[in-house]
């Protein structure tokens, strides 16, 4: 099924906000590796991933030693070392579920595909729709989820419906084996702990940039 | 400008994560108002929230007392105090600047008019769609928008444009005084520090759901 050899298992739990930077390391040193760096400090490596080279080493340290002191970082094992970790030397198979428009708009989504994250369908319920192609990609059935998913396996759902419907969604994309979830309806979803739930809620960010802009002006007033 | 009273200042520094659960919690009171509840005890907000009930008393405790002891908060009241520590009882302007399928999908979002952000213009560079309109607001000229936010003065600029342009919009939108930024562009920019960044990098956030999977794997294998 990969097409990499298995990624180091970390020996201790690695928090969310480690794996974080890690991605943007790896878009760092692929910036690096297309201007024709071979190698990277942890000085340039952190400034372009807005850390400090002391975080960028322990981050790195937990995985195993990179890097040579004083001569810092080579770009392309560094490259491949991080994309090992984080998996992504093989494909991972998701569905959209939902077809409105950010579900469409993530079919497009060349991020995706760059990363080896191949849609294979994405649901909905509304008839009218179903059948379409967007970008290549059909618009099936929700009520063929279930069916679909125990032939081709999927990883990830990625949930793009109204919040009213993102927990009855949920439990339908849990039930039908999909062991990852990437939440983009407004609303919390329960899962069981076997699934990993990530949010991406617009609006949250939207009400933070609020917030510091209320409470920056009060402070500066 | 305002609609609403300013809101409290708070005393200390608020970390970006109770900021975060404030937004959450606002869903489950307005949810719990739509049912028709008067009154909710901090465990039945937890639990919505996705967080403990000692983590909301102490994110609440911050702003000032709230609630009674064994009769739970008063659902109208904290949803008015949240709003208010939010900054939602006002309008904030938006310019979204790259009109492509994301730019477009957040025109359309719901969840954004829905707490007073009112996008004003959607821009981009190509001449090929300055002029249309999306969902009502038009596509205006990237050049005309230094010229235009002196006029309406907009708070908010969220970027969605592809990453090797995003630096460079962030420039144009920083000298055009816009202070706060929602980056959608798969890039780190850099902005001064008078000016407060978000990313939403949907990227980013599959490859943690990569990274979860991957480990979980070796972890049970």
């Amino acid at each position: 099924m990969t097409r990499s050899p298995a990624p180091p298992a970390p020996e201790k739990h690695i928090a969310e906000s480690t794996v974080r930077r890690l991605s943007l390391y790896l878009r760092v040193l692929e910036q690096a590796a297309a201007r024709g760096q071979q190698t990277l400090s942890s000085d340039a490596l952190a400034e372009d991933g807005g850390t400090t080279s002391a975080q960028v080493r322990k981050d790195l340290s937990f995985f195993g030693s990179f890097g040579k002191r004083g001569r810092g970082y080579d770009v392309a094992e560094l490259v491949s070392q991080i994309s090992d970790i984080l998996g992504l030397g093989r494909e991972w198979k998701v569905y959209i579920v939902g077809a409105g428009k950010i579900g469409a708009a993530l079919v497009s989504y060349r991020g995706f595909s760059q990363r080896g994250f191949r849609v294979l369908g994405v649901y909905d319920n509304n008839p009218q729709i179903v059948g379409r192609m967007i970008d290549g990609v059909g618009v099936r059935s929700m009520s063929q989820l279930e069916h679909d998913a125990a032939r081709e396996m999927p990883d990830i759902a990625v949930i793009t419906v109204p919040a009213e419907h993102a927990q009855t969604v949920a439990e339908l994309v849990v039930s039908a084996g999909i062991r990852a979830i990437m939440n983009f309806a407004p609303a919390p979803i329960h899962v069981p702990s076997t699934v990993t739930v990530k949010s991406v809620n617009m609006a949250l960010e939207l009400e933070g940039l609020a917030y510091a802009l209320v409470h920056r002006d009060a402070n500066a007033s």
